[in-house]
C-alpha cells in the first residue's frame, strides 16, 4: 500500500493526482482531523505527530509514504525522511521545486501557502538551491484553508479575499505560482483569475505523483511489494468537519471515512 | 484561583469580562491552542478534551472553574458538571439563557456559534425549557472565528462576510442576537451594523461574569479559599498564531503566554 498523510481532508487533492498517475495501487490515508489545521500551529507539534502518523503507517504495512501536507513537508519533512531511511518518503517539495524551476522564465516565482509553510521558508531555501538567481515571493494566506473547507470556493467574497491576499505578490510581475497548500488547489480558477493568465498556476501534488510513478516503474521490487486494487481505506482521528463537499470535489463520490484517533 | 478554559485564544474575551468584574481573584486560564478549534470537531473529542482539562485545573488547585468555551459548554458542559460535583463549573450557556429570556419582547431569539454549538442545540433546549413560546433561530457561522484569528475583524470582506451568514436570521425579525462564541464579541460592530440598531446584541460572557460575581459573594467560605491577586496565569497547548492581536483586543497590553502541552 501507499501510506499518504494529511492534518485533515485537504490531502485528498494530493490523493486524487496520485489515483491520476498510478491508479493500480491500493492507498490508505490518514487525516489528522482531531488536530488539525497544522499550518498554524508550532514546528515541534506538526514534527511530533508527523513521525507518530509515520510510525503508524508503517505498522499498517506501507512501502511508500507521501506527506501530503505542505505544512509537515516544510516543517518536518527532512526530520521525517533522516528517522526513516527503511522506507522512501516523499514530500510536496522536494520533486515539485525541480519542475518548478524549469517552468519559469522570468525568474520570478511566488510561493502562497499556510502561515507554517510559509514562516518555515523551506520552499525558498530548496528553490535559492536550486538556481540562486530565482526572485523568490513568499504570502501566507490563512483564511484560504477555512474558507474551502467552509464551501467558499468561489463568488464574491472567496474573490475579494484572493485579491487581498495576493495584490502584493501580483505586483511583483511573477510568471509561476506553487499552491503550496493541499487545499488551494480548489481555489485554483479564483487565483488564476486574480493573478491572470500570464501566469502559470503549478499545484505540487501533480508534480509529486509523477515522480511517484516513475520512482515505483523505476524500483521493480518495491512496485511488487506495493498491494494494489482499489479497496482503498480513509482514516481520520476524528469525524471531518465536510468530507462529502471537499471528497465529491476531488473524486465527484463520496468515500466512506474510517474514524479513529489512535494518538489520543 | 478561578480556572478559565477555552479552545484557544478566545476565551479571553471572557477573562476581559471576569476581570471586570472581579478584579480581585487570581485566574488560571488554559487554552487548547494544540487542538483548536473545537467548533468543527466532533461531541465525544470535545468532552474527552474538555475532561482532561477539568483535571489538569484542579490539579493546579482551582477553586472554581469557568468553561469558557461554548462549544466545549454545549457540547460538554452537563457532562463535565455531572462528573465533577466537587467543584462549582459555570459554562456559557445556563446563567446567561436566563438573563437573555428577560431581555427579549417579541419572543424571537437568534443564536449565531460554530457549527458544534449549532448542531448540539444545547441554547435552543435551555431556552425553550425556560419559557416554551419563545422563537430560536440558530445559524453556524464557522469562517467568524478564522477571520477574527486571522486579523479580519472589520472592512469590507467583513461586512460582507457577515451579510452572508446573518442575512436569513435578520429576516426572522429577532429583537436578541446571542453571541454565542468567544471570538464574535471582537465582531460586535461589524454585526451590529448588519443586524441594526433595534437588534440587541449580547455577549453571554458578561452574564457569565456577573453570575460568578454573585456566586461568589455568597459563598464566603469559597471566596475565602480563592487565591488572590495578579498573577494570572495563561497557559497553551501550543504557541497561539495571533495572542498579541486578541490580547491587545481583550487587554490593551500583551499577555505572556506559558506553552505546555499536558496531554501530549
Amino acid at each position: 500500500m501507499i501510506g499518504i498523510f494529511d492534518s485533515g481532508v485537504g490531502g485528498l487533492t494530493v490523493v486524487k493526482e496520485i489515483f491520476k498517475y498510478l491508479p493500480e495501487y491500493q492507498i490508505i490515508y490518514f487525516g489528522d482531523t482531531a488536530r488539525l489545521p497544522y499550518g498554524t500551529k508550532g514546528a515541534d507539534f506538526v514534527k511530533k505527530y508527523s513521525e507518530k502518523i509515520t510510525n503508524w503507517l508503517l505498522h499498517k504495512n506501507v512501502k511508500i509514504i507521501v506527506i501530503a501536507c505542505n505544512t509537515a513537508s516544510a516543517q518536518a519533512g527532512e526530520y521525517i525522511k533522516n528517522k526513516h531511511k527503511e522506507v522512501p518518503i516523499f514530500d510536496m517539495i522536494n520533486f515539485a521545486a525541480e519542475e518548478i524551476v524549469s517552468k519559469t522564465k522570468n525568474k520570478k516565482i511566488g510561493i502562497i501557502g499556510t502561515p507554517g509553510t510559509i514562516k518555515s521558508n523551506t520552499w525558498g531555501k530548496k528553490l535559492e538551491k536550486l538556481d540562486p538567481s530565482l526572485k523568490i515571493y513568499l504570502k501566507a494566506c490563512p483564511l484560504f484553508v477555512p474558507m474551502v473547507e467552509m464551501g467558499f470556493t468561489k463568488g464574491k467574497i472567496t474573490e475579494e479575499i484572493a485579491n487581498e491576499y495576493l495584490k502584493k505578490i501580483k505586483e511583483k510581475n511573477i510568471d509561476v505560482l506553487v499552491l503550496a497548500c493541499t487545499h488551494y488547489p480548489l481555489l485554483k480558477k479564483v487565483i488564476q483569475e486574480v493573478m491572470g493568465n500570464k501566469v502559470e498556476i503549478i499545484n505540487p501534488a501533480e508534480s509529486v505523483a509523477k515522480h511517484l510513478k516513475k520512482y515505483i516503474n523505476n524500483n521493480p521490487n518495491l512496485s511488487k511489494k506495493i498491494k494494489k486494487g482499489t479497496a482503498h481505506k480513509f482514516f481520520f482521528s476524528d469525524q471531518p468537519y465536510d468530507l462529502k463537499n471537499i471528497s465529491r470535489l476531488c473524486f465527484k463520490k463520496k468515500i466512506i471515512p474510517i474514524i479513529n484517533d489512535p494518538f489520543i
